[in-house]
């Protein structure tokens, strides 16, 4: 079983694992089963998100390994996010705590607000973008501090450890520096070889943050998502098939997937892959017992045209939310 | 004369010239006779700032033209801009009050947050980035919302007719949006074929805000700047040497300069050039009376390499502000 090594998050100075499981696009139904089945491929760290819509079943996968004595509670370390739907201090306060008792593990490890952006709740439909889970996409007046506050509420209650923020660029955290009483610990993001974002990578170090990547793959990533989020995915050459990264892979007896992996744990970033199939799932994990050359590294930048694939901008076009501009 | 269009502010319903002069780079001494020649040429909007240093003399010149009767005080726009290390509210509202006293003409027309960012006051060094003059930057825990409710007060109270933002990307903005009571109006931007800025310029559409472009000549404008901010001008090719912008000038018998200015304005934006020349000032200002193909802004706007110029996150290197990503 690979080693994974971890980082030490700044203002906590509690470990997470670098190379973790990402729970976006897992069924319900398959979650308990592929979490448990994660846990005895060695995974410690699970990517949650209110918006996912598997956390209970995660959580059970998680509490299966422990009551079977594979891991113990603190072995394991889960991040989940607040939803855009209940940003309002009071309703991120009560979903937060809700979402502790759906993972039912006593508290979770990181908690971030998954968006800048706060849309109005509808009972009906908590979860996505669209208030009336159709196409209308209804934004709501409460501010990022506000948001903050929450956050902050469920660390002082314990139940949360750390908090920190995803897809928010650099002008959003100095603001969040202004006024936080307990820092950001984490910025989450999407980062491939196609959306490099050195500056912001550079940003976090600058303000003691770490950083997780999400969709390392690419295009790849979003390829199985509904037609109703035109993602340019599938206009856009696979990462998998790009020489350069298939070259290298065959210098160092990888697949591209682990190399794409490996360039972003040698950034100093965590990743959270995600697959079903166990042998992939165990050469995800496998992916810090080699290192490319800073050249490679760098080769492998050059590949950077600035492209997300998860923007609201391009997959709203009823309303577009322009966040990454 | 050449006419200028107006725009309308969107909040207010004022009315802003599209094209203006910028006071950055003036020197004291000299503003305010340039600014009496600008007005006698035809200019009717002056973009200032507290940073510039130069708002007192601008004041002046623009007095003696109305003394003379060649304007009266409502047919000149003036801009100016709170400078960073103003957040703080008592201080913002006070400095607001105090450069209303300095321009000399009862209200300022707009004015705008300089940058998203809150440095520390020294009342030996009010002006620049170091708090002591020379390499230190020193941050200050003010956020946005504390310094617009300052701009929202200097509203209420008539001596500011709008407010808005310079520098801000779209994620600041939304966040203002969910407590503003009185809405930015305008964003200010760096802005010119190296640096396009699509996707923020659609965004300030879909807010319904104006945008003013700075830096229209792009590497141009920062050629005279100390080598203490080196903003990779140099090593880049002058706009007004590519073969592009050379033969439309020469199709439409204009100057390159001219076809940088027109490019912005025909996307909907105002200008705000600068020249001490009696000629070229004219030339700038007449911008408007020559229409280019969208097939030609389009190939313009296909010089985009997504180049600021003006980014603190690589002119101030002891303690780097990465403010655009």
């Amino acid at each position: 079983m690979a080693t994974i090594p971890y980082l030490t998050l700044p203002h906590s100075g509690h470990q997470i694992p670098q190379v973790g499981f990402g729970l976006w696009k897992v069924a319900p139904e398959e979650a308990a089963n592929l979490v448990y089945e994660a846990i005895k491929s060695g995974y410690r760290l699970f990517d949650g998100a209110y918006d996912y819509g598997n956390e209970k079943e995660a959580g059970e996968g998680i509490r299966r390994a422990i009551s079977e004595g594979i891991v113990k509670r603190e072995d394991i370390f889960i991040t989940t996010k607040l939803w855009n739907s209940c940003h309002e201090k009071e309703r991120a306060i009560k979903t937060g705590t809700e979402q502790v008792e759906e993972w039912g593990l006593g508290y979770i490890d990181l908690y971030l607000i998954h968006f800048p952006i706060a849309i109005a709740f509808n009972p009906k439909h908590t979860r996505g973008w669209y208030y009336d889970g159709e196409g209308e996409v209804r934004l709501e007046r409460t501010s990022i501090r506000e948001t903050w506050e929450a956050l902050e509420e469920l660390h002082d209650k314990g139940l949360v450890k750390d908090i920190g923020i995803s897809n928010f660029n650099s002008q959003a955290i100095f603001d969040i520096f202004t006024y936080a009483r307990v820092l950001p610990s984490m910025l989450q993001i999407e980062h491939h070889p196609y959306l490099v974002q050195k500056n912001l990578v550079d940003f976090c170090k600058d303000q003691n943050m770490l950083v997780t990547a999400y969709s390392s793959f690419g295009p790849q990533s979003f390829l199985e998502l509904p037609a109703s989020f035109p993602t340019k995915a599938a206009q856009t050459p696979r990462l998998f098939d790009q020489d350069l990264i298939k070259s290298i892979a065959a210098k160092y007896g990888k697949t591209p997937g682990q190399v794409l992996l490996r360039w972003a744990t040698q950034r100093g970033l965590c990743v959270i892959p995600k697959s079903n199939h166990k042998d992939r799932m165990l050469q995800n994990l496998d992916v810090i017992g080699f290192d490319m050359t800073p050249d490679e590294l760098e080769l492998i930048a050059s590949l950077d045209i600035g492209l997300h694939f998860n923007d609201p901008g391009t997959y709203l076009p009823g309303r577009p939310l322009r966040l990454f501009t």
